[in-house]
């Protein structure tokens, strides 16, 4: 089968950074199934892990890498129980494994949910990585309920990417919550309003920003762009007792004690670590996937895919990294297969 | 009345450090309470803000602090709805206003609870802001529960304390976890047992002291001593998905971004945080402390008290702030009016 991959970090626009490559079809076992790949999305975790995985050594086999992806199951391993052979299912994968940049790629059945029916193939293929991120920060670690929290403020650090897209969304439409999502380019506001946002603030000054439309301070913050640079304007905004998550990657240590006085509480959210950690709740992933498909047929959700590289390539994979490094785009990218 | 205060911020042994004088006693207006005290406790918030508050400056009045009182309603202000003039109530009080360190304190309604009936006058005056601060840091903060916490692991760091006295019987009589506490003087170890810790490890090189009893890593940490000392430790020690939480005064920053990887959460408690900002749950301290009251009459919880000094004078608190500034006490000083 074809896989994609690199044997080396190397700049995006080098020969090399990504190579075309001939591979052996795995076989599943255990609770792993074998999924015949349709579809795939990036997201900035695969850049970032093209660029720096491979700084200072050079391996032989290309690394796959890839969280997220739409096809078939093939076949199953002997313990799986959740799925059949045929089945169209979409998941983000596992960071401790090889990604879903090949034709064929074997995971484990419990973080795989059944692919939504009434959106395209491309469409769903965005949705697996970016729902999970948003759907556990926001119900996993903040625990927020619709009973208890309808009405409630969240402020939403970086609306227009691929997980602020289903966050707003799941914020507003699934939680009730009132959304406020920084964008400020006018493309990206158009795209944070369409997916439900309340209020645009510009990211810079954001303290005055929220302020500016009525608000002193709010009930849940989430960063999805650079915790440090956010910082003190999180500590200024969270009300006492508020809850703040992130997911960015973190540039240095944070003058934690600040948030003391407001008896605040600061949650992670990596989409890996059930996986990772093979934790005794890694099935949630199966059932949050599900729930995911059920809100985009039922057109609760809406997709978040705004372009598509037809072609499973190297030029295909280069053309899409170039474009999610440039921090410029909105929505997400899909390469069909 | 009677008060004793500092007009400026002295050494214990001093003979201002500690002054006696007159204060006219103060009338209860709206939601607050005018209650005669019975008997006062002293926590380690009271050395902090004696030794730091009046260090650049001298006040004319004396600053009256101290947050942990028992007594009787002598007077109700207008909206007054919860208590009744001879009520025996119990609080720890608001930072933001006088302290208990008086014959007379009006505080508002909302932070007061009943006092317990079966236990001394003594035992009760020692029980609020200890028991406040443990009860919120599990219940309301990492949101522990009996029904799916039962029987998880939490480690409690600093568990001789006064709120690890409390913390140790609530995470255990009330919760049901498994109790793991720090405890590394033989007279603390052994009141660490009888509060019904279930193992003690030494603070010194915890994660092996940890992972000697048998604990590769625990489901809950709460830091009562110092968060950056432990930090690596609790970095190491809590699960994946875990919970953190703590009241310690923070030295630093920390290096938040080592708990991304466990996607784990981290809780700041500050018993004051209802009162100072007034914030719409502020009647919880109130049903709290109630609640404690229950469990001490019951004899689920039990009292923390551990040395009495009988008589309101300077001498006597400053025998009680040098007792808690050793950092050598155990369980809990009163002073009796």
């Amino acid at each position: 089968m074809k896989a994609i991959g690199f044997k080396k970090s190397l700049h995006i626009d080098e020969a090399d950074s990504f190579i075309e490559f001939e591979k052996e079809i795995p076989t599943a076992e255990g609770r792993d199934i074998l999924v015949k790949i349709e579809a795939i999305s990036v997201n900035p975790v695969d850049y970032k892990i093209r660029k720096n995985s491979l700084k200072d050594t050079q391996q032989d086999i290309p690394k796959v890498i890839g969280w997220d992806a739409i096809g078939t199951v093939e076949a199953t391993g002997d313990e799986v129980t959740l799925f059949k052979k045929g089945d169209r299912v979409y998941y983000a994968g596992d960071l401790t494994r090889d990604g879903s940049n090949q034709e064929f790629q074997i995971v484990d059945e419990r973080i795989v949910g059944m692919a939504p029916k009434n959106i395209s193939i491309e469409q769903a293929a965005a949705m697996p990585l970016t729902s999970l991120t948003a759907y556990e920060i926001l119900f996993d670690r903040l625990q927020l309920n619709k009973e208890k929290d309808k009405d409630k403020t969240i402020l939403i650090i970086g609306g227009a990417g691929g997980v602020g897209s289903v966050g707003i969304q799941l914020a507003k439409k699934v939680l009730g919550l009132s959304v406020i999502a920084t964008a400020s380019r006018e493309v990206t506001a158009e795209w944070c309003l369409k997916m439900g946002a309340d209020h645009l603030v510009n990211h810079q000054d954001l303290v005055s920003e929220v302020k500016k439309i009525g608000f002193e301070q709010v009930d849940f913050i989430v960063d999805f762009v650079n915790l440090n640079e956010y910082w003190d304007a999180i500590v200024e905004l969270i009300k006492p007792q508020g809850k703040i998550g992130s997911i960015s990657d973190p540039t240095g240590p944070v003058p934690l004690n600040q948030l003391k006085k407001k008896s605040a509480a600061f949650y992670w959210e990596l989409m890996f670590t059930r996986a990772m950690f093979q934790t005794e709740d890694m099935i949630a992933q199966h059932h949050i996937l599900n729930q995911i498909s059920q809100l985009l047929d039922e057109g609760i959700l809406q997709p978040t895919m705004n372009t598509t590289l037809d072609g499973f390539t190297a030029e295909n994979m280069k053309a899409a990294h170039r474009l999610l490094e440039s921090g410029k785009s909105v929505g997400k990218l899909v390469v069909k297969f």
